[in-house]
């Protein structure tokens, strides 16, 4: 395994990023960053909504940058998302080398979020998931298209990485070369396909990974209907449209943080 | 954004649609129009129903007029549908002026409920969802048709539309002038779809308009289904039977109640 | 509403339907039919049953037929399946007048059930529902054809009834005519299609009409997914295979019954 | 019934083969086989995960050979899978005779078990089900293939056996002999579609056959989808790739232990 050190990632967006994810209500109150505890229990929230709401199963991964410091993120040891704890919340330096919970073993394919931390400063969170409904897009030809608003990222293009051409020999992304490759298909967006894989989902902020991952599962089941109904003939929202349609979906994390099995 | 006042809603028309709001066993009892305490409290069910039902998400909301006052209506402030309380419940002028509650945020879409109001004596409760089903038939130019019974309003034609031609920018009913455009397309019909958003729905009371939403958005699901299966073939219901298969609904109501989770 | 008495139906065949409503180890055990509390307290847990599995929502009904008097059979008073109680179960003659709970409102369509009873000596219980599924067979000319075992009666044919044909000027079986119509188009089968409504299903036990509507529903489903898949090219039953298939659905009976919410 | 005695099965790969039932961490531990109750207890778990992913509904069932004694498998007598207890499991020889509990009813298909356990001395646990995905896959030519890793084995290739070619006169494997012709089928691979009625699944581990059945079921709708946006053009995983790709699915074994209901 290949690991390189990069430089020191520009300084003025990556501040406008940490405070990006600062919740709103936190920003009006207090203008300081999270705590460490608080964000390390957001990520295990994001980890049980995002297994409760189907969009990871027992695989699949979310990490969040360190806004303390933009050259650290954390991410779960090895497990599955639905019961990740506080106590397996690990930092990873942007090689994906862990500084804590060092003697537990990691996520084979933690190099993404290493990767596209490196090569995207402004990105905050990262997930990588295996969600159903995309595999279809990812082993056609068929560009994934922004249905309604709550898609709007998908305007962006959502390129389709393929392993193979990267040197893979199998599926995975078990190294920073092949995470790096990905993270260049990814470019400036927020979501690249992975084909016979999955997806990698990147944002500014947990929540908005977290939206942005259950959209696009969701926006492509109903491109998939929209191109049956439709005979192909099918209105997409057009660039200016997806471009003035941001969405937070703070009120998504409301709701399915509101859905999550009492313990 | 800009406002206007409009004249007295006419009077006949009202009462009717202010009696058809209380449930027929109330009705037998007690004549009087429900207080507003067990109208608030019905409003918060039919946000937990919508929520519950995966009519709405996060997003969306849903709206019921005053009977005591058919210039105002009553709409919870912006948050979650499923998280809704109570004390949330905002009232409201039909220019979407709030009257209680002034000082938290609203839904930045509540025009869309109060133009409805406006142009509509009859209505007395208005949706606004993004249900995934119908999101395929705002991005094409099929037609939605009245498959069954349960959907039979649907036969009055199920309007499609488009902000863009309303001079929106992005795709969100953020102004009267907006929503009123939307209510015209409505017109005197139960529901309009919004070309790559979602819809709006009106009736004659709460319960009804819940259950023309949930069964508008299964209806689109079972009608892209029966034109894969009949290869465009398809029976729908004609004029006159849907005409005569009025629902209301009331059983659902008390079904969709009864799985609400426990508090 | 036009209201016919017929004769006493054939003693042997009946004896023997009779017969069949028992559950395997309790004719082992005792040969005696169980009692009217027993065969009420399983009608309530069939309404739960289908309710909790999608296949009636807040409308459709399930009935028996009283094993000590086959001119009789028990049904809800009207109201949501989901919600039915021992105290709602009401007796009917085969004319569908009530004998038991007179004074409340019984289902409109609780003629098909009566007619049906009055048509097939051997069948001892009967389901009317929406379930989606169908819908789009009734609404087409494809015939539903049996995708596996599970399905096996589909083999004998579900035939599509329309109540137009019937002289029927909205979709609902409110007469005791149209419900005469359609027993005679269901014939000596277990299911028929309703156009444009949903479906009637028979069978000779509880057990069995809840798990012949419930696989009904999901067949269609299967179907629909094989005509996709192989271009029309689909190798259903035989008609052999098919008689040879019999289920009696009691695990499936004890499977749904642990799935119901506990109260 | 026709039941045959076979020898004694190869003993080295046998050992390896009971070796990889043993979950890894107990290796590192204790290379000692797991205790009876420990096998009997992972096998109700295996069952009530089955019944709750929607894997199994009412029928099918799931058994894991004896590592103690590879002529004996273990196999929950006749019931629904969600309510099988230790005390239903019981033991069979290789001819599918009961060991213990014989005086209660087993599976009528066990035959299945007993005869994929002769012929794979590799296999240490087998799964048949009605799983409905995989249904339309055996009433088609169309080929089973690899949408992505998690369901990388079916590559290997996934054979339809039609139990009319084997002599059946009804869709049930209710003799040894009809077992023995769908063991040959499924010759050296992981899961073999029977027209008509389901799915046989085999793998060297409990936790791994469970994987494999779940995630053949999914790939079968996902493989559907993609046929329907690609119109035909898609692409799967290639045969090394498939290869590379071998998962153990014990995260997902976590997280679907983890969702099972209170009891």
């Amino acid at each position: 395994m290949m690991i390189r050190k990069t430089g020191a990632v520009p300084t003025l967006r990556l501040v406008a990023a940490v405070l990006a994810t600062i919740a709103v209500p936190m920003l009006a109150q207090a203008p300081a960053p999270p705590t460490r505890d608080a964000l390390v229990n957001e990520l295990v929230v994001a980890n049980h909504i995002l297994a409760n709401e189907g969009v990871l199963d027992g695989y699949g991964h979310v990490s969040v940058r360190n806004p303390a410091d933009p050259n650290r993120y954390f991410l779960a040891r090895a497990g599955a998302p639905a019961l990740v704890t506080a106590a397996d919340i690990t930092e990873y330096d942007l090689d994906s080398q862990p500084i804590t919970n060092a003697a537990t073993a990691g996520y084979q394919e933690r190099f993404i979020h290493g990767q596209i931390y490196k090569a995207r400063p402004d990105v905050m969170a990262v997930i990588h998931c295996h969600c159903s409904e995309v595999i279809p897009f990812g082993a056609t030809t068929v560009p994934m298209q922004p249905m309604y608003h709550m898609g709007y990222f998908i305007a962006e293009g959502v390129p389709v990485w393929d392993i193979k051409k990267a040197g893979g020999t199998d599926m995975l992304v078990r190294t920073n070369e092949l995470a790096r490759s990905l993270a260049q298909a990814l470019a400036g967006k927020s979501a690249v396909l992975m084909r016979g894989h999955g997806a990698a989902v990147a944002a500014t902020s947990l929540h908005l990974v977290v939206g942005k991952t259950y959209y696009l599962n969701l926006n492509a089941r109903l491109q998939l209907q929209a191109m049956q109904l439709g005979g192909g003939k099918v209105t997409y929202l057009d660039p200016a449209e997806a471009k003035n349609s941001t969405q937070d979906y703070e009120r998504s994390w409301d709701f399915w943080k509101s859905r999550l099995p009492k313990p």
